[in-house]
């Protein structure tokens, strides 16, 4: 029995929004299922708006890196109501349970490194150019930091009902550079956001920050969050969702009187090249990896891969086919989601290669679908150039190792891009990296692109329309630097210095 | 006499382009000038940035940290022209000859910085995440480092003919960043921008380096800046100039299929704030700096203080005045700027402290502009809240110290904010100096605005409108990051990581 309520929170306090009610869907069956929620309207929103203006000024007095200890309190309460968390999220999402608690691990942890991130010397990484009288013209005392934008709105995923969500990785990040957050929960997962968001609100309140900190907005359409967007007190724009919903807010912040930053992943084709090579000595274990891959979380994970290059085409899609047609049907987030999975099968002049199951129980199940097209065809139908959500994916079967680098050409840009090859190609895989550098922003070898590391090296993030900016990571600890901006203080006497650039004492 | 033959670069000759003849003006006659220049085609824009493509391709073959030797080889190239350069952006932009040489020493440090910069070993942010089997999910090998955007069109200010030009930061930051330029000459100065391009495009052929590595485009009016902006080879834009130019080209750039970034810087208030203890002390030597600061460069600096707050006003303003009407009136850049500035003065109830001197000389000439305004009137007139290009400044006579913070909310961004005060103050300026961290990039104590480190830890930049990307600077060490972008190599094989990113030996 979930603890959710049915709110939001607004200035520290469970919040019932003022306009029409919703109710979340199991995904496995189709029925509504929880408490009932209420949009929020523009004028609530506005007031959180302002609400965490006020809590980024007060926020001012306290210690500083107090992001630290409330980063660690929100871990400690989601890791202390696992058990409620997953099992709200399961019935709102579908995801199976050991999924989501390794999603709640990874949400927990996330929030720890980002605490200890804060608490590195070189957080904000200050300069110092000491002055020099002597060179021409003389050289003031320079002395930068990056300091945070201000607040910030986070929209929450669906298909991370956790990691990318509520107490997400957009969220941390915000905080950790000092930024309040107004997180807008997925429609999709009302409940399992109310959880989450508790934890935070909770938090806030124990480590004694301003309550405007934290909000959380409930919204079954789009009319709160196009409200958060456009708030003035609102410096910067965190989303993961589709390409259309990422567009939409980009449009509506550069709308603005004073432009914001809109940092969206929008979605990803995350090709997979398997050269002759590699195809040759190991092509079992490469279709095995990829079904595996392709499949996990229902392929509703960004960085599914949804197309394979290979000369060894047809053999890879039939093995492939093989392995997919018996991997069980499985609930697909939504009924928005299967609409377009079911869409997205339809390819003309594309084979389709998995079998046609009947659609087997209610709700939005889904089995694997896999095409198999030539080059002509990626130069032809702009549906194999998008994204699917789902266990979708299109193998490309072309002429030589040669057309990888033909094919990588006519890709638009994505989170990641995946090469399986042997030692021999090295030399000539050279031109075939380099252009997937340009392509992706994490590229992977010999194996697949599932599975991101939250770490310091980690680049979550791409070339449009993988991203609305490529100069930015969503995960792992740079990811901070999205919402924090560069100040230096020129000459500034001691007392009046921010304390991470004063002189340290010897 | 001049080496400039009216011409641009591409494809590392000297260009002409084929669309409408245009040429300098004299500022200080309004004669025209120099040779005869002719705009470039959206046809011949297409072919740079083709050619850029081509070389950002073509560069990859080049050994590591090739950039830092062309850098060195534009400074000696500019150096070695210097008279020339000089007397060429004397006549053009009226500016006078100590000041063109302090700039053109200037950039060419400035190139020489970037130069080290590339040599660095922490060039590029390399970070290194070893694989860790034992976590929980086993975590890969996972190495980042920041890559160049792609070919980066930069737009030449006029007020900085030099250092914010052809071969100015923007040019040398993207070049560092291993980008390939386009260079938009501004009009006003076509011979200079050709001169300084000469140094560029010769540089680019000594070093080796494809020849599309480098063009200047000239034209007189918008269409070729549209094209360039609109090019889908360029991958980001440097801008220094007018606010509806900033504006302008941010649409375009965020209307294309594929958007992207500009960093444009755009104008700013750059606010000076005086406490009563300060002008109590010494009011004198305040006004005197300023006086220097607003009227240097006949005030046609970003960072001119454009608005003094101080309880002292009057007094100020009329001490300013004397000093004020003792400067020689000086030619401005061009008739544009000249016409904006002559209305400028016309605020509706705001009183001119400066005397009405009769337009001396021909040409674009002004003497300098200070007008005395009230807290009311700043509310009242949206004028005194934009930035005038201009020997031009607004005295706001406030009550007391406590209405220097009132009045701080309600400036725009600025590129910098100035404090003035005494060490008894400090305690009751936290606040001011909190709200000057959210309105500025660079805060000044007890000095004044103009002059700008290149080092470092400078921030030239601001929040909007002082710039279109409040994230970056565009002067200083840090300014190459606008032209880079992060890519994480995820079990790479040591053949295929770029240099930087490989284990080093032991």
């Amino acid at each position: 029995m979930s603890a959710a309520k049915g709110t939001g929170f607004l200035g520290g306090l469970p919040h019932a929004g003022g306009g029409a009610s919703f109710r979340a869907v199991d995904p496995a069956t189709g029925d509504r299922i929880g408490p009932e929620f209420s949009s929020w309207t523009p004028a609530e929103v506005a007031e959180a708006a302002r609400s965490a203006r006020a809590a980024f000024e007060a926020n001012r007095g306290l210690p500083e890196r107090w992001q630290a200890g409330l980063l660690r309190d929100i871990a400690d309460r989601l890791a202390a109501r696992r058990d409620d968390i997953v099992a709200t999220a399961r019935a709102e999402t579908g995801i199976g349970t050991a999924r989501l608690e390794g999603e709640l691990l990874r949400t927990r942890n996330q929030l720890l490194g980002f605490a200890d991130v804060v608490e590195r010397a070189d957080f904000g990484e200050p300069l110092h150019d000491a002055a020099d009288p002597e060179s021409t013209p003389p050289r003031p005392d320079l002395r930068r930091v990056l300091v945070p934008v201000g607040p910030v709105a986070v929209f929450g995923a669906s298909n991370f009902p956790l990691a990318f969500s509520v107490a997400g990785g957009d969220t941390a990040s915000a905080l950790a550079a000092g930024c309040p957050v107004l997180a807008k929960a997925h429609p999709a997962h009302p409940a399992t956001s109310e959880l989450a968001g508790a934890c935070v609100a909770e938090a806030v309140e124990a480590r004694g920050a301003h309550p405007g900190t934290f909000a959380l907005v409930q919204d079954a359409g789009t009319e709160a969050g196009s409200a958060l967007v456009q708030a003035p007190e609102v410096r910067a724009v965190g989303f993961t969702g589709s390409f259309a919903g990422g567009r939409a807010l980009t449009a509506l912040a550069a709308a603005r009187p004073r432009p914001i930053p809109v940092f969206a992943e929008m979605g990803s084709l995350n090709p997979l090249f398997v050269t002759a090579a590699a195809s040759g000595r190991r092509l079992d274990a490469i279709v095995e990896g990829f079904a595996a891959s392709m499949t996990f979380g229902c392929g509703q994970l960004c960085t599914k891969p949804g197309l394979v290059l290979t000369s060894a085409g047809r053999e890879f899609a039939t093995r492939a086919a093989a392995l997919l047609d018996r991997v069980d049907p499985a609930p697909l987030l939504n009924e928005g989601t299967f609409a377009a999975f079911e869409a997205s099968r339809h390819v003309p002049g594309v084979e389709v290669v998995t079998a046609d199951r009947p659609r087997s129980g209610s709700g939005f199940t889904a089995a694997p679908v896999l095409l198999l097209a030539t080059l002509d065809d990626l130069r032809r139908e702009p549906a194999l150039l998008e994204e699917h959500f789902g266990p979708f994916a299109v193998v490309v079967d072309v002429d030589g190792d040669d057309d990888l680098l033909t094919a990588a050409r006519l890709l638009p840009g994505s989170l990641t891009a995946t090469v399986h090859s042997e030692p021999e190609d090295a030399e000539a895989l050279r031109p075939l990296v380099a252009e997937l550098t340009e392509l992706a922003g994490r590229l992977v070898h010999n194996g697949f692109p599932t599975g991101v590391s939250v770490s310091g090296a980690q680049t979550h993030g791409g070339p449009f329309p993988a991203t609305s900016d490529s100069a930015h990571t969503s995960v792992g600890w740079t990811a901070v630097r999205r919402f924090q901006r560069p100040v230096t203080f020129q000459d500034f006497p001691e007392p009046l210095l921010p304390p991470v650039l004063r002189t340290p004492r010897p």
